[in-house]
């Protein structure tokens, strides 16, 4: 092995030691190892003040995350051999978990491949890179899914915001065989299409599966309300799962045009009501004709998205939350969902009791879910960890 | 209504009005209202500094916790109509989520009975009763539970240590009808029979029932090892969902029995290996002779048991879910579960990653799961929610 090394400073070891996988460029030994001596992509030996060596890097020197660990062993730098390796430790957990090939196959640092996503709806992969390492070996990361999973297409949905700080470009195309405008999976054993060209992130989100599984109980016979309701996810799902009625809100036609097709798959297309507009508006409109429902799911995108947002974003997921409670029936259900790493699940939780104290109601938190275990947890990295679902009921008091 | 005042200080009413239900000693007015004043088990009217009537709470005016709140609603004290109503609130919630009657009917605060504790098998209801106030309605309590479930059979099992500080005897006798020694029920579609008269608590631990639930993925044709097993729940229902072998480590030769009984009614019994000793010398024997299992279940009792026990439960259960690890094979999953309320969840994460770092191991955290939702918590009563149950997948480093 002929790599550069990479220095950290007196006590910058502690944190990778305890598991984590990260490196900031205020941690680097910059007179002993310049990082304008490095390009994006780059790996290096990573070694303690001392010289010890601690693993192998790869490197972005312009950022504040100026590298992540991608091996200990310094035998297995990145390459298509340790892709191949890691894609094979990642593909055994899933096929372990799901009887249909349809999830998040890899989950960047938590699978210990930094930088990668990979969801794959039957034999079609959707790949977000988000690195600059990542990005220089795509070759590489095309050939290791090729061999691991033999798909019948890979696409490349690289437009995420994070690549900005990576100094890498957007860009979504097709990277291997035919890619369709609207990818089948399966979740829970409902059917559906997403629609991975035009969609959010890859089109779908498996993050909530096991929290969407969890509807079943509550939703048998009774009328659902799903705000931000995307393709139908959730909405789709309590359809199939014996609600009477289900209202799906969007501001995007285009994705209530998804969840329509979404549950025509199923044959609950007849259950169906859509509402194309502002949820807030909406919301205000269903309250003025005194609509209620049984149970209402809440799981907006992310109001947090960066930590000075937090304040702004606490204040909408309380305005969103004590408006949804406002809609329920006699002893109805929220299920409220979160997708905000920053806000931390007790916060939440704070939320939920402050509106439902403040709308004179008893609230019992009867289920906290997070995401599924395809999205595993790095516990060393905080910011592995940001699905939350609350399933509360709410009675008079 | 003809029901004294208790009066609190200055802004006491604040955490009240937040939503939480207990009353500590020092916050109410003892000039105005002696606390000496009241006999255990009475009721009171509660009302702020300047007089604003709060709701009605019953009294244990020797506990630190000295009142609970019982209802905001002055119209309803304590009585057999006030239990017929919050019985049928709680009864309607568990027959909507489980299709077999066999849940925690009543978890106390969370279902606005302080101090009360009902746990169901089919048509067996056996009872806790925690404060001075039920304890003085228990005649109202058993009618109303004979109104709202018509069992064949209640036992009260008070016998619990909080017991205590309520000045309440230790007692276990049947209420009503015929108790017997072994009560059945189902959990996750598993037979088992609970030893409602001489086991732990009520017999049986249901909280964990969708814990167990998500073994099924991670057992089927794996090897098992079940540490603390008690009476197989976790072992038997991973027998029944697959695996190929099933170790129980207990150190009670009853509660062992109690799982051999539990694996034949589901006809796994060939499949179940007892073992009777301390568990931590049981995982030293087993480490010695060099066994090693797929799956690891670690359920211990609380080491936590109250706060000033902090440090030392922190540290065993660092050595217990250190020394699991130990006996699993290559890509083993751990499943590290606690019922210490004092032991946050992040905390055990943080035990369960230096664990595997100090064994050089990299840890992926699957699941995190909770008490279920027949133990609804109160999100103003921190000590309502203590089950956590965490699924993690060990690999080399």
């Amino acid at each position: 092995m002929s790599l550069p090394s990479l220095r950290l400073k007196a006590n910058a070891d502690r944190r990778l030691r305890a598991g984590h996988l990260w490196i900031y460029s205020n941690e680097v030994d910059v007179v002993a190892t310049p990082l304008t001596g490095f390009a994006p992509g780059d790996q290096a030996i990573l070694e303690a003040a001392g010289g010890k060596p601690l693993g192998i890097v790869g490197l972005s020197p312009n950022n504040l995350i100026c590298a992540r660990l991608l091996s200990r062993d310094l035998k297995y730098p990145l390459d298509k051999s340790l892709l191949v390796h890691r894609l094979n430790v990642a593909l055994s957990l899933r096929e372990r978990l799901f009887d249909t090939p349809c999830y998040r196959l890899v989950y960047g640092d938590a699978d210990l491949l930094p930088g990668l996503v990979v969801d794959r709806f039957f034999d079609i992969l959707v790949v977000q890179i988000a690195s600059a390492t990542m990005e220089r070996h795509k070759d590489s990361v095309l050939e290791a899914l090729l061999q691991v999973c033999k798909p019948s297409g890979v696409l490349w949905k690289n437009d995420a915001s994070a690549r900005d700080a990576e100094g890498l470009p957007s860009y979504v195309e097709p990277a291997y065989g035919d890619i369709p405008d609207w990818a089948p999976l399966e979740e829970n054993g409902v059917k559906f299409a997403a629609p991975i060209l035009q969609g959010q992130k890859t089109g779908w989100f498996y993050d909530h599966r096991m929290n969407r599984a969890r509807l079943a109980p509550y939703v048998k016979g009774k009328r659902v309300l799903d705000l931000f309701s995307y393709i139908g996810g959730w909405g789709v799902q309590a359809a199939a799962f014996g609600a009477s009625e289900v209202m799906c809100v969007d501001a995007s036609g285009f994705a209530l045009d998804g969840a329509e097709r979404n549950a025509t798959l199923n044959g609950v297309a007849e259950k169906l009501i859509c509402v194309e507009g502002d949820v807030f508006e909406a919301i205000k409109e269903l309250k003025l004709v005194d609509e209620r429902f049984d149970v209402v799911i809440a799981d907006p995108p992310a109001f947090i998205k960066r930590k000075k947002d937090l304040k702004n974003g606490e204040a909408a997921y309380r305005r969103l939350n004590e408006q949804a409670m406002r809609l329920l029936n006699k002893d109805g259900i929220l299920v409220s969902a979160s997708c905000s790493m920053h806000l931390p699940e007790d916060d939440l939780q704070n939320i939920l009791l402050g509106s439902a104290r403040h709308l004179d109601r008893n609230i019992q938190l009867l289920e906290r879910g997070a995401q599924g275990p395809d999205h595993p947890v790095h516990p060393a990295i905080a910011e592995t960890r940001y699905i939350k679902s609350l399933i509360c009921r709410l009675l008079p008091s």
